[in-house]
């Protein structure tokens, strides 16, 4: 099991969790928590054992948002030294660190379920757009502050977000900044389902059982990448291109052929391939986009 | 009139019905539906008597997916021989068969509606992604279950359902692969509208004639590929160049005077246009994507 | 403060007002209003006084559309001489006029509100597409009714409405031609909020003092242009690029320091930075489209 400074990592039953582990301090994100949490999924794209991936925080909060205890320098990435110049030096390019974590979500191999405890403001709203499925608290509450701070919404936000809610609602809440609950989140469709504080970890665990339960994990894998890809996609034909590689590799392999089977036989599947070797290349064709 | 073998086709005051007809097999689809459907869409633009198209299923279900009789064997596509092994070496590569369909479903100029009668799983609810309107009975039921089959979402789905009902949606219906109820679709933006069973097709005739008898049918092959198309488009200035294209050419067309004149004289239209030859080029920047 | 003839144009506590003003004609739309709406946003963009901007109508109508008195010939631009004729001649190709407009508003640097007091028909509707935020009167009702005069979808409608509805709604909206209801333009996300007649400009004021209050002008103006250029990017890599200039530049800013130390210190903020001279360029890798 790896250990983190900032994270909490467990595993049990074929889900792993991953608590924001900051408490004291809302659980804001600094630079130790960016690289943890792209190692975090490392890991759990790495475990065969892992077939679904909570996220969650320690204490009240989500997570507060950039650490400010820099104050006025705090997004001033020139004056700051220490481990966040380092980390620039070696991109050798200024490479937002919210977006360096919500990319590393975006290619995850498992899905990706957000159980939002308490408050989850800036970068702690931005990093769950990256994520499936996100289902909040009733002490969740939102808010995209940035053009409040005099900078501007960032981690990839500007696609994730108006492909989720719509550009309007996308435009009203960050232009505004404004700090909003769990309802508006669920009416606007940002939020996929609201709990109390207690039956938010089980709401997270039973949706990955559902998914865990009945599905093939190379299936999963390979329809993750799909619909988030061909989400930004120009039209059907790429979808089909990809599908049409996809389908005649899956078609063949040990899971279709009991996924098949154990249908006709009414009984639950036992799918052989694994997610660390089984997933096929369907995406010759496509490019995959480079920072520069 | 054309005749299939899976399918019954009519024509009646301007609208097509295409029924999917193996009743007894579910509508289940198989290489020969495919074909067929293609064919159909290829009937229903090229006969400028008609201006919508219906498609529902006979007996209880709509479509019940991919005809598993191949049991283990259904999606291995090299060892099935006939008719699919046929289709594949014609084209000398794998293309999936809903894709197949639903890219022409995407390219047709008439309006499409669905009138879902029953279950729809697997292509028998990714074929209707392509359709303009997705109208269902009360009996209708949904499942995107190619996971629980060791398979993945094809026939394009991964790029239809994100652009209709938003990418949380989308993931947690092929995430999990469950059956799901006509309402949740009308919840969710997939389905227009429920119906009792007896009222299904009577409303979807009832769409078709609110468009037939007010609408211009160049206009509304023109408007159904602007907006097919330009779903996928990176902004604004692409549907510019083709609209503006489209209203020049339209706007000196025997419709144009038609619709201005007869909405002065506030008397239904008579527009002279037909879809059979007077649509006009719009694409001459645009590269029609194809599949290698 | 310019003059116009077919507009109205104000600016009070920071907010612009631009009123459609030909209330005998229902405000229609015609070659002086639409030069004089691009001309108006190129003034509100080069004034740092205005950081809003609504647009509402004078009289009865916010805009009926086209301006019909050239009957049969309204659409005809090869027939119609005078300034058409003229603006068209120094294009060099047919643009249609709707875009201009469209596109000069996608473009803006300030936010702008719709407040639709009555009705939108047309490009009377597909111009409020490129505003942020689509407030309306209970009396106010909508038309696509393109296809019901034998022309089609222009302004670059056919990008911006099903990005914003969705694309069942728009071909539902643009096949059929039907005039609706603000409540159904909410319902599907059209509208964003619906006001009785007398409180419609003063709950447009309120959205808009929201935004100015709270928020940095600078960070509002790299908001708005990234999020309407990444709802139609194929990816969060394309967001990724442009934010993480963005967070740099701005990270330094005089107003990331401000903003952080005003929210710091529980005191409303005082941006120094002006749009005029303090926007970054944070699109070097990114080509704008042009129309050839």
């Amino acid at each position: 099991m790896p250990s983190f400074e900032t994270l909490l990592y467990s595993v049990e039953d074929g889900i792993a969790t991953i608590t924001l582990n900051r408490p004291d301090k809302l659980n804001a994100f600094n630079t130790t928590m960016m690289k943890e949490l792209i190692a975090a999924f490392d890991e759990t794209d790495g475990d065969d054992n892992v077939k679904a991936v909570i996220i969650t925080g320690a204490g009240r909060a989500f997570c507060a948002g950039a650490d400010l205890s820099a104050g006025a320098q705090t997004f001033d990435y020139d004056s700051r030294g220490g481990a966040d110049q380092a980390a620039r030096q070696e991109q050798g390019v200024h490479r937002d660190g919210g977006g360096l974590v919500t990319l590393r979500i975006y290619d995850s191999l498992k899905p990706v379920i957000s159980a939002c405890n308490g408050a989850a403001v800036g970068i702690g709203v931005t990093m769950q757009l990256a994520m499936d499925f996100r289902l909040a608290s009733t002490d969740a509450r939102y808010g995209f502050v940035f053009a409040r701070r005099g900078i501007n919404p960032e981690a990839g936000s500007s696609w994730f977000l108006p492909h989720l809610v719509g550009i309007q609602t996308a435009l009203e809440w960050c232009f505004t900044g404004r700090i909003f609950p769990a309802q508006e989140g669920l009416d606007k469709g940002l939020v996929r389902s609201i709990h109390a504080p207690e039956d938010l970890l089980p709401a997270a665990r039973a949706l990955a059982r559902e998914i865990i339960d009945n599905t093939a994990p190379v299936s999963i894998a390979i329809t993750r990448q799909l619909i988030w890809r061909m989400a930004g996609a120009s039209g059907p034909m790429e979808a089909h291109k990809a599908d049409s590689r996809a389908i005649e590799a899956r078609g063949r392999s040990g899971d279709a052929k009991e996924g098949v089977t154990s249908f006709l036989e009414k009984r639950p599947p036992n799918y052989p391939d694994k997610v660390s070797k089984d997933v096929p290349n369907i995406w010759p064709h496509w490019t995959k986009p480079t920072f520069e």
